[in-house]
This record gives structure tokens, sequence and C-alpha cells, in this order.
């Protein structure tokens, strides 16, 4: 384990590299946010931004609009575990402007298998990003009157620390060296980001699913550096089916003979066990009725008149199959074990006593929404957090999206979404 | 593949069976079924009921009162995909009388893991059976009253013909080259032992999940051998949703590298793959609500004061590996294979045009149960075959359970079945 690792004087050492790992991309000096500006502007000359973790992790998406915050490098990052991290960077990207007050910053937080990139940046961005319609000028995030700062979570794979980051002190990746990570402790990580970016308060912290307890964390840790919270499709605490789910898929990974304990960089991986894994996820995302619209019984042509085979023969494996091998070639592995950790034991009320307790810190109004459909985090768990908070006396609106989707909902379903999150977030303003 | 083999003068062959065969257990001289005169007195001298089908299956589990069946030695069984097996062997258990008019007797119907045996035969018989409350003497299925019959489906392992069957071509276990099976030809092969058992109709065809597939297939392709269906928590076409689940437990147990594409019969096999297949097919059949009350957040003692770890940490997952772990010790991977694939490929409705057109079929009342919490095949999928039985203007009962347990309550909601089930089969008689 790397932690109480010696303080670096530098973030990035050569000598901290192993063979495993690649040269990190070099896309800090790229140009700022949306073409403008830089945006954080006015704030603490910039220390730490150096470049992204160092990353064993071979499939990281080269993007010019990413940058790097780098912290804990004197001092290491102590986590809920007890264990620590040595510096900690993370990847992030920026759209639109801090106001000179800067009062309009909105953090959008990603789910499991996101990352910074929620949307493109400009023309020049070929990208689309995972909350698209929703991030941009004119669009409900807009970024022609809002600061958005959208953050890869520590434990990830995308220029944040995570398991395919080289530990200074080894020069090796941590892979299961790595410790565990909390969505308190992600929070924790972005509050570090929020004070390096000059921003006191944000004007409101939105995600779905990991995002959407990442903002129930946000609320409860640091209530007074929020003025709105809109958790998405996400539970108060994770459920047993939910972890049940989770445990299947690292079974699939750790069962993958090339997971080789996590030390599997510089190799191919376990991308036959992350595919599974993804697989499942897949199922859980979406739902029965939405999976019967899209597939049906239907059979992939070239079996069409031979369909008695144990190998792929309906739409739906075809699709899976797809999923599956899409996933592994832009996530690691080892993140995929570790974040999925980091759902199960989310439970907002820990240290608080009961769920009433922890939600009672909540100092802002709160925009809860849940998908009709999800069957990973289903509606009676967004009720839960809604009929807590008014029993407390808090503000709380909910809006249930009506849609056959699933979970996925809020990643499909955005011109449901758009009415009540403009509504919530003029009402801060 | 082994279709269209030459025809065999007798089922069991030292030559047939390699050395990855252990010996068959030799229980087919056991006592008659509860203690009683032989159940199928005065049928057909028996030709053919010679031993289990020789298997490469070691786990077979021994069992006193499991009889044989074997068919199709001189004559090749021709499955609806057009290859074909020779010989077929199944193995059953009977539970009671048949009467002299052979008009009590009831076909029961087993799911995916289950197998000939769905309750004891007595005292001195100390394995439960997977139906155990319902079927004995004073029970709903009576065994002073029904002759019982119970046999494992074609593609099964405990007994019957399945991949770990040793072909008696090659002398080695069928593996991937075994035949993909139908549900419409594991009833099909159920028509034979009832030729043979002497009788003419069914009182009743009775089972759950698979077996309620089973139950409809028989209304279906042999309207005039029964007088009354009791498909249960089974739909008339699996959906995708219900494939999906499958295919990623099929993917589990190929990925494994002990699978060996099917021939690891004499080796450990597919043990870790197997096992999340069938953590995976746990999560299915149960429900959210029974998850949460059985296991809530619970972590396991041993982690209650170390929970930041990727390794088994809550009871759900506790859980799940022991049920897997189960599983492994009395059932065939590829066993798991074939029979989620004929799980898949059911539809009642194939070659019939419609689903009326195929329900049109029956000829006899039926009794659709569906448990309100089932996950897996939801009760929408029951009503679908009700309310297609009702616009035909057929004898249609609907029963559904009101229990939290899902799919599983047919396994367990005895209580609540027994009612219906009992006044079903009462206006049978």
């Amino acid at each position: 384990m790397s932690r109480r690792a010696p303080a670096l004087e530098q973030t990035e050492s050569a000598g901290g590299r192993d063979a495993c790992a690649p040269a990190p991309p070099t896309n800090t000096a790229g140009p700022p946010p949306g073409g403008a500006a830089p945006a954080p502007s006015g704030v603490s000359p910039v220390i730490g931004t150096t470049a992204p973790a160092p990353s064993a992790f071979d499939k990281i998406t080269p993007r010019r609009y990413v940058r790097y915050f780098t912290f804990a490098q004197d001092e290491p990052f102590v986590l809920e575990s007890g264990e620590a991290l040595q510096p900690v960077t993370i990847a992030y990207e920026t759209y639109g402007r801090l106001s000179p007050a800067r009062d309009n910053a909105i953090l959008i937080a990603h789910a499991l298998t996101g990352d910074s990139h929620c949307a493109r940046h400009g023309p020049d961005d070929p990208e689309e990003g995972w909350w698209e319609p929703l991030v941009g000028p004119g669009r409900v995030f807009d970024t022609d009157k809002y600061f958005i700062v959208c953050s890869n979570v520590i434990g990830g794979c995308q220029g944040s620390t995570g398991p395919a980051t080289v530990c200074p002190v080894s020069g090796r990746p941590y892979g299961s060296r790595f410790p565990v990570v909390t969505i308190g402790d992600m929070v924790r990580a972005q509050a570090r980001l929020t004070d390096y970016l000059g921003i006191d308060r944000w004007l409101a912290v939105a995600g779905g699913s990991m995002g959407g307890m990442q903002v129930l964390e946000w609320g409860v840790r640091f209530p007074h550096r929020v003025r709105g919270l809109i958790p998405i499709a996400a539970p108060a605490r994770s459920y047993p089916q939910a972890i049940a789910y989770n445990e299947v898929g690292r079974q699939a990974i750790m069962a993958d003979p090339a997971w080789q304990g996590g030390d599997y960089y510089g190799g191919p991986g376990p991308v036959r066990g992350l595919a599974t894994a993804r697989m499942l996820g897949m199922i859980t995302y979406q739902s029965d009725a939405s999976m019967l619209r899209k597939f049906g019984r239907d059979i992939i042509p070239s079996r069409a008149d031979r369909p008695y085979t144990l190998a792929k023969l309906f739409e739906v494996e075809s699709y899976l199959e797809y999923q599956g091998k899409k996933l592994v070639d832009r996530f690691d592995a080892n993140s995929y074990l570790y974040l999925t950790r980091a759902l199960d034991l989310f439970d907002v009320a820990r240290g608080y006593g009961s769920l009433a307790e922890a939600l009672q810190r909540i100092q802002c109004p709160v925009l809860v929404v849940g998908v009709s459909s999800d069957i990973l985090y289903p509606v009676y768990q967004q009720h839960e957090i809604v009929s807590t908070l008014r029993s407390l006396g808090k503000p709380v609106q909910y809006a249930e999206i009506d849609s056959p989707h699933g979970h996925d909902g809020f990643l499909i379903d955005f011109h449901m979404m758009e009415p009540p999150l403009a509504r919530f977030l003029a009402s801060l303003s």
C-alpha cells in the first residue's frame, strides 16, 4: 500500500513511472474551455495543475479540454478508511465562465463509467459528452449563464487518481493495492478542487446514479457550500439487490485469469470479465419494457434459419456483446471493481445515526428526480429521500420521469428532465 | 455430432464409456415408490429401463428411488432442430399408485436446476424434494390419491440424457456436441415415458418456471393427453430481459478457462463460471423487497470493523457465494448452458402463427399461477396467457401469489399455492 507515502516534490516523476505506464497525454496546455478566457480567472496561482495522474491504463480518451488539479503533494489525503493517497490528481473540464461574484458555478457529477466529459466544448470538439443535450449554450445547464465543472472521480480511470495510477512510491500501478475509496472520499476530493477553483459555494450540484450519490454527500458533508442539490436516479444508500448485481460483475472480472490479482497492466487485462460485468450492468440500466420494445425475440439475421445454437442468437445478446466490448475500450477493470464497491458502501447516513439525522444537515433546496421504470434504484428509493426531507421541513421537490427506459432514463429522456431542472435552477439564481 | 448414430443393441455398453465416465449409480433395482408395489403395475413389460444415461458428470445425487426409462434405441429421437439423439434415457421418480382406470396420474415438471426428486418417498428417504410440502400423503399432490411422476428433463444432469452423457458412438461425453434441445423436445421425451408408463392422459401436468413452460407445451402439443394444466410463474415465451440474464450466465461459464469448450469432464470444470451464473440467477429468483428483508445492508461479522475491502463484505454477497458453491456441487455447467438456451428458445406459439392459435389447441381447464413480485417472469406474462385463453373461451383460472419472494415464491410460498391448487385438482377428479 502506498498510503502515507513520503511527500514528493513533483507530481510527475520519471522515476515514478514503470514500464507498464505509457506517457500521460499532454493536454494540460490545451486551449481554455469553450475557446473563452480561462474560466477560473482570478483564482489563486495555478499550483499542482500539471498533468493527469501517471497511469498504466492505456485507453485514456485523449481530450483537448481536460485539465488537471493535483493536491496532497505535501500532506496525504486521508480517506474514510484511514488509508491515504499522496498525491491526488483530479481530471476536470469546465464550461462557461465563472462570474465575478463566483456565484454561478455548477458541479456535475458523473455515474459509474462516466468521466469529466459531460459535453462538447464547441464545434471543434468532436466527442459528444454523456449529458450533451443538457449542457451548452441555451441548454438547461446553460454555459452562457453558468460555469459548469465536471470532474472524473478518484478511483476512476480517465485522468484522475485511480487503481491504474502509477504509485509514486513503488513506481508500479497501484492495482489492487489502491485503497478503497467511498463516495464521500470522491466528494471530499471534489471539495479540494472547489477550493482551488476559488468557488465558495456551488449554485448547484447535479448528477445521476453514482453522480446522484455524490450530490447527496455534498449536501450532507458541505451544507454551506451548496445552494441547490439535484440527485437523479440515486438512492440514499445502496440496497442489497444493487450490491448483489455489483458483486456478480466483480466476480466475473476477478474470475478472469487475465485479471491477475489486479496486476494486469501491460497485458490485455480481464477484457472478457469486464465485458460480462458490463453486460449485466446494461440489463439493470434498462427495463423489461424497454428491452421488449427494442429487441423483442428478434434473432440476428445470420442465425434466422439455424436458431438451435448456444452461440449468440438473439438481437438482445448481440447488443449486450457489443456494449461489453465497447466498455472494454474505454474503461479500466480495476476502476470498475473500486467504483462498484464505492456504490455498495454508499450510505449517506453513515456516521449520523439515521437518514433523518444526515439529511437534517442539508441547508438548501433539493430537487429529487426518479425514473418510473428504474429497476436498479427504483423510485421508492427516491421517495425515501423526499419523504425524509419533507418530514424535516426541508424544501424538496420531486420529479418522476415517466419513461420506459429504466435507470438509463437519466441519460436518455432529456426532454422530460429539462422542465423540472430548468425551473429548479431558475429558482436558485 | 452424434445424431443419427447407428442403433445400439444395448443402452449401456462398456465400450461406450470412457475414462471420464464414472460407473453409473445402480439404483434401478431399488425398492418401488413409497415402499408400495411397483407403481406402473400392469403396464407393458419393462423394456429399456436399465440404468441412468452413462454420464461423465460425477456429482449425480445417489437416490434409491430413481428409475430409468430408455428409448430411441433402434430409431433416433429426432429433435426440433432436426438433429437426433440415440438412445435417450429419462430418470424419473413416482409417488403413489396408478389407479386401475389409470386416471389419477399427475406429471410434475421441474425448473432449470431441478430434477426428478420433487419429494421424499417416505421416512427412509433422507433427502427433501424441491416441492416437498406439496407432494405426499394428505398434501395437495396427495400420493394417497394420485400417482405422481416427476422426471429429469433431457439436457439435464441427474440421470437423463444430457451433455454429460457419454455418446455411444464416440465413447466420449457429448459436451458441446450435444444437440440443442427445446422445451418441446423435453415434453416429447416425457410423452414417450408416458406411453411406457401406460398412461393415456395425465389428470394434470404441473410445474413452475421452466416446469411451467413444459406444462404449456403439453397442452398445445398433446391436447388429448392432459385433463388439467397448472403452469406456475412461467411465460408463454421468453422475453428479452430473461434471455439477457441467461446470456450473462452463459458468458460467465464459457469465459471460464476450465470450461474448455465443454470438454472439461475428468477435470474440475468451470466451477467459478457456473457459480457466477448461479449468483446472477439467484438475484433474478428473488426480489428487491425480499433481499432487503433478508439481508439489508448487513455486513458479515468478521468484516464489521474493516469494511473497506473489495473482498466479500456484505451478507448478501456471502449468501450469493454460498448459493453459487452449492449449485456447483450438484449441477453440470454444460446442462446449465443447454437448459438456459432451451428457456430462451421457448415460445409456445412457435409454428402456430400466434399465441392465440397455439393456445386454441388446449382442450382442458388451465390454472395459471403467478407470483406478484416475480422479476424474472413478471405477472404480466401470466396475464398474457390468461387473457389469451379467456379471449378464446377456454376454461382458465388465475391465482396470483401475493408474495415478496419473487420468482422463488413457487418454491417457498406453499401455503399460498395450496388452496388454488387443491381446488383446481378437485375440480378435475
